[in-house]
């Protein structure tokens, strides 16, 4: 927790950068000297190509070109996400060796706004995984207690942020995998709504549900950074006004543990209780993830299936093994939670509830108090990429010393709405 | 053979209703009069209600009120398709009963343009099936072989056109539904493209694929009533014109009995040789068609399998065991096939070739030179519904005394050239 960037935001170090206070050079050195090894975040740093782009960023702003908030802050990027040059990992011996050519278009985004890549971050096996203790490289370790897994998939970016090595990450979320890791490390994380940042050249787990998300010490600063990622759109010319009074309302979302739900619930004490089918949600995640994340792995399955780690490999058979039909009637439902959901969402503005039901377990515990780990800490998660809503994890305190979030959910086109309301509710 | 309408064309009796020579009471009674029950294409005919609505349009036509081409023409209608207050069986014992309580879409835009509903028409199980010769109620008969199945799963329908019962019927075709039973009893059938006709009111087999089609004794006639049932569309105001000169490209389709080829090939003798890979087009279908009609009987296999036919439970249970990543790679694969048609169909107007390899054969064979029969019968026709694109079934004279089609594919929005090349080609 003593890296250099820990309390920093990005608007101080824009601040620094632009004054002459801070270079992006000074800024890439000091995460370099913050990685700390023993917590398994990063699985590949590119020193020498962070020190050219730091160097670049800096001469341009000496030349008065400045791009922007991202302009000479080092980013570190998930390892199922492509840059140029470095090997993408995907925590595989699959992919051992495998070099892409180009940027991931998140990455291309991030380097047209000035921002230094610092390297690759350690990810659950091919993001197959919300504990991110699963991968050829070795669990990424909660900064919390080292003990404890960070959560995943997009452990390492997580783990990144909340030990101060960088200001700011990239990952994914299939089914909660940036919100997870950051609620469990303390940090934010937000999954923007459903294609609203490009996926090209991302290794695809579930297509219906992957999305690129960013992770940042505070709401503010992931805010910041989707401004930078997000795909033009039509709406952007007009954003809807943020009201006055933010009407929130608390999904009551089944079994959480009884401390994590008091210290969330504190935060938004005025939301009014509203239900929504989430075990049903659950169920249609489960039925389109199976189906369509054994469809992009049948043939590795085949034809090396030692090349996975053991636990990777039984989960993929066993999702091989979902009928059809149940993809076909997940679908139809899905479609129907998708109009139930917006109808919620015209009578209230945010959707309040944990971001996960229990604080980070050890690494290797395969039971926790609510039952098994896996699918307790999907459980508030995946409902909201079934839905395709921008959800946004914001630290809300610690239960035992770890870390809580409170999740923010509201309709795509109203993201402002969540950091509005974040803003106002910190911890 | 023998039934009044055989020979006759719309346009004929649309003259002989506007002249006087006939009424709409009188062609009724001709329809009811040609009903063979000996070759089982009627479930039930509603005599009471077609002689209200024949009366209606006699009245309306005396009055000056004239609603075009089908205004006072019988019309039958497929036994998976509602007419209110008429049984829609579904050829099955688990709609024993079943009474709706309104019209299909399709049945109200036939009832708008003054059509008579006659009846429903024999339709294999739940349309899961195109021999058309199991059905709670029995097989329907070929009027050119009453020992050989009609092919289905609209078998009635055909029938009752090829029969000379009715002009005009109205059918479904998932995988050639409507073009098999069109071919083998030596009428023409058209399946629109996807979505161009409503299914609403339609008892679903797999929703990808679905289409309301028409059956009659010529191209024209199916034509005409196509104009009646399709939906409103942005492009109608501009239809593309026909050019003169009609590009036609003879598609290589694998195994075709040699004298149904040649009989085939001997109408287009000028259209170019091209490839498409119709044995992977099945395999889309077979994957996306098994999960999709599991889905819709899932409940009924599990609390009543005893109320389906056998070979239908059979299918049933067989589809149902299609794991979700077929489905989820069949639709992605699906997808390049769609822009691989296109392109195709940029170089040339019009496919052609036949629209089931092989003659009809006598009801209860279960193979055929090519193999089993039931995946020969749907060979050449659903890959034309997986690809969503327009396909007319048209008369090519008789092997063995027996009917074969030539069917003819181009792109949405074209369907004018199949019916223009439909005329200059008569077998």
């Amino acid at each position: 927790m003593t890296g250099f960037f820990a309390g920093r935001t990005l608007d101080g170090l824009g601040r620094d950068l632009r004054s002459g206070a801070a270079t992006a050079a000074g800024l890439l050195a000091r995460a370099l000297e913050s990685v700390d090894p023993s917590l398994n975040a990063f699985v590949i740093v590119d020193a020498e190509g962070a020190a050219a782009a730091a160097r670049t960023a800096d001469e341009e702003l000496a030349a008065g070109r400045d791009r922007g908030p991202l302009h000479g802050v080092p980013v570190a990027i998930k390892d199922i996400i492509d840059v140029a040059g470095l090997p993408t990992g995907m925590g595989s011996d699959h992919f051992a060796g495998h070099i892409p050519e180009r940027d991931a278009a998140c990455v291309e985004s991030l380097r047209a706004a000035g921002a230094v890549i610092v390297g690759k971050t350690t990810t659950h096996e091919f993001a197959y995984g919300a504990s991110g203790d699963t991968a050829v490289n070795g669990p990424s370790r909660n900064p919390h207690d080292p003990s404890r897994i960070s959560g995943g998939s997009s452990g390492g970016s997580a783990v990144a942020v909340a030990a101060g090595m960088v200001p700011l990450a990239i990952g994914t979320d299939t089914g909660g995998s940036v919100r997870i890791p950051a609620a469990f490390c303390g940090i934010a994380g937000f999954k923007p709504a459903y294609g609203a940042v490009p996926t090209e050249g991302v290794f695809p787990l579930s297509v219906s549900f992957d999305h690129v998300g960013v992770l940042a010490a505070t709401p503010a600063d992931c805010w910041t950074a989707y401004q930078v990622l997000k795909r033009p759109s039509p709406g952007d010319a007009e954003p809807a006004p943020v009201p006055g009074d933010i009407r929130v309302a608390w999904v009551e979302s089944g079994p959480v543990e009884r401390d994590v739900a008091e210290t969330v619930r504190r935060l938004v004490p005025d939301a009014l209780p509203v239900r929504l089918d989430l075990r049903e949600l659950r169920r249609i995640f489960a039925a389109i993830q199976d189906s369509e994340a054994y469809e992009v792995h049948v043939e590795r399955v085949a034809d090396a299936p030692e090349l996975y780690q053991p636990v990777t490999l039984d989960r993929l058979r066993r999702a091989g093994e979902t009928p059809g039909w149940r993809y076909v009637r997940a679908s139809r439902e899905r479609a129907r939670f998708v109009e139930e959901a917006a109808a919620l969402l015209r009578r209230h503005d945010v959707l309040a509830l944990p971001t996960v039901p229990i604080t980070a377990p050890e690494i290797g515990r395969l039971e926790c108090g609510l039952g098994p780990v896996q699918p307790a800490l999907l459980s508030l998660t995946c409902p909201w990429n079934v839905l395709g809503l921008p959800a946004l994890s914001v630290p809300a305190g610690t239960v035992g010393g770890l870390p809580v979030g409170l999740q923010l959910v509201t309709a795509a086109g109203r993201e402002e709405l969540l950091f509005a309301l974040a803003a106002g509710t910190a911890a």
